[in-house]
């Protein structure tokens, strides 16, 4: 078995794109960018021991490794269309590669883009994905624009995944949750689905944009940050699942807020294009809560109906 | 410290490019394409164990992780561009990201790149570059289009890289090398120059192409299957330092042949054009060397003064 049988035999799923010259197979891919479009490029990896464990399932972990980086593109507004995979094994598993590719085409072919090259290596398993896809020249989001009135959203529910991660992994409050009810965390944890629609469709209305990977707090902080302004955020607004409320109600709004691993779009808009964005939202069946507004005045204010609150951690770690 | 600090500290360099929108810093890096040319994209991996060990000097790692990808964008013909960075830590040492990066930013400035973004993740030591170039449209190297009676020529010297290894790392043939010997051979293994301008002098007058990476025999096995041709090499038209030529010769010639991690480019040009190339090679000082003659049989023979020989080992195995 080499690194070429692997490739052949796993990752060489012809597409049916036009836009692609040479795919794998040659030192280089070789693509054609639609004239007059910018590129937007990305690049993660998710890394046995820090990202997933040795139990998870291996077309979890293609699926995800794809999904994040299809939400860094979706969290810019752009359309994904190219895919480079770089696959380091500690040792050559064929049924774990058949599952791996089998999570890891699904959202290839979702999005109907094309695997066109990457890197195996040996040694400790960690997935790296790199993604481009296509902006409108000048018409794309950013964590930059947001400003004072704006209003802010999120899509979907948040802190599921840091609900799995917490029931499944370290069996806190495994209790509340029947075994299905598991079932359907592990999937909110391992089978996000990126939104790229709804980002696109916030282009030219968002002011700002990010997608939730380290959590609500630490994630929206960036926007605050790079857009030099401040914001008021309402927990009680938070949107959340009826599993996540099973849990008492500073665990559960603590895990909305920091825990990350959601997935979802966070983003500012001024008030005068909230009912063009809800008309346009409302036709792709997307969820949308407004969880509060941003402020000429730095820093992250959290309010619950009781007053404010402080929160202790703002995100997750990287080292 | 976080993600982000670090990337603040040792990956935010300015560049000069006037074709990036957006760098470091959001979800995406934005990139302008140059109009009516295609990219050529590629993605490579280094890992602690594999392909470095404990005692490699950072700044090398970080050179040679960003030299063997664009050693396949020479082979492409390309020019190099924009680079994503992915790089997996398992601790923060500032000392060791400090050399590593100036390793890695010599490069970016020598060819005008610059880095636009990437990813920091906790995990075991592992290096991935994903370098994107242009390339005009119909206008690049591939390995597919060797023709019998085409000429193959390699770049620079043979099994410099390999000897470095059996040296250093196993102390293999040690004692024929004086310390500021071993040091130049340190340099080939860990500071390989990629032949990028040798890959744009080529397109349009080579035939195919490859870098070689897993060792000549193997790549050039590349080219002659994806060009479904065969082809005679002649063992002592090898380029071999005055320092591999200290080994007998069998093992000179493995090393050569085998051992790979040489970064030279490899490729075959119809005798027609071969006039026309070392005028174009002359100016930038290249050494060439023809090494063999492309055949319509199928396979790879050797030819030594003495007849035919046997290679019992193809090139470096991934796994």
């Amino acid at each position: 078995v080499d690194e070429f049988d692997l490739i052949a035999t796993y990752f060489s799923k012809t597409s049916q794109r036009n836009d692609i010259v040479r795919s794998v197979g040659d030192d280089c891919a070789v693509l054609t960018p639609p004239p007059g479009k910018d590129l937007v490029v990305t690049m993660d990896a998710l890394v046995e021991g820090s990202h997933f464990s040795a139990t998870t399932q291996p077309f979890d972990i293609g699926y995800k490794a794809l999904a994040v980086s299809l939400s860094d593109i979706a969290a810019m507004g752009g359309e994904p269309a190219w895919v480079l995979l770089g696959l380091t094994l500690p040792e050559v598993d064929k049924t774990w590669l058949d599952a791996f590719s089998n999570g890891f085409y699904s959202l290839i072919d979702r999005f109907n883009l094309a695997l066109v090259g990457g890197n195996i290596a040996k040694g400790p398993l960690t997935i790296t994905t790199q993604v481009q896809g296509f902006v409108t020249k000048n018409a794309f989001l950013t964590r930059g624009g947001a400003q004072p009135g704006d209003f802010i959203y999120v899509t979907g529910n948040l802190g599921d995944g840091g609900l799995a991660w917490s029931v499944l992994q370290q069996q806190l409050h495994a209790d509340l949750f029947s075994a299905s009810e598991q079932d359907l965390l592990a999937r909110a944890l391992w089978r996000p689905m990126p939104k790229v629609t709804e980002g696109q469709t916030l282009v030219g209305l968002a002011s700002a944009a990010i997608d939730i990977s380290d959590g609500l707090a630490a994630d929206l902080g960036h926007v605050l940050d790079a857009s030099g302004v401040g914001a008021t955020v309402f927990i009680d607004q938070l949107p959340m699942s009826s599993l996540l409320r099973r849990l008492p109600k500073t665990e559960a709004a603590k895990l909305a807020l920091s825990a990350g691993d959601d997935y979802e779009l966070c983003f500012t808009i001024p008030s005068d294009n909230v009912a063009e964005m809800l008309s346009r939202c409302q036709s792709s069946q997307s969820q949308l809560s407004c969880i509060g507004q941003i402020e000429a005045t730095k820093g992250l204010r959290l309010l619950s109906e009781n007053g404010p609150i402080e929160l202790d951690k703002k995100g997750y770690q990287h080292f």
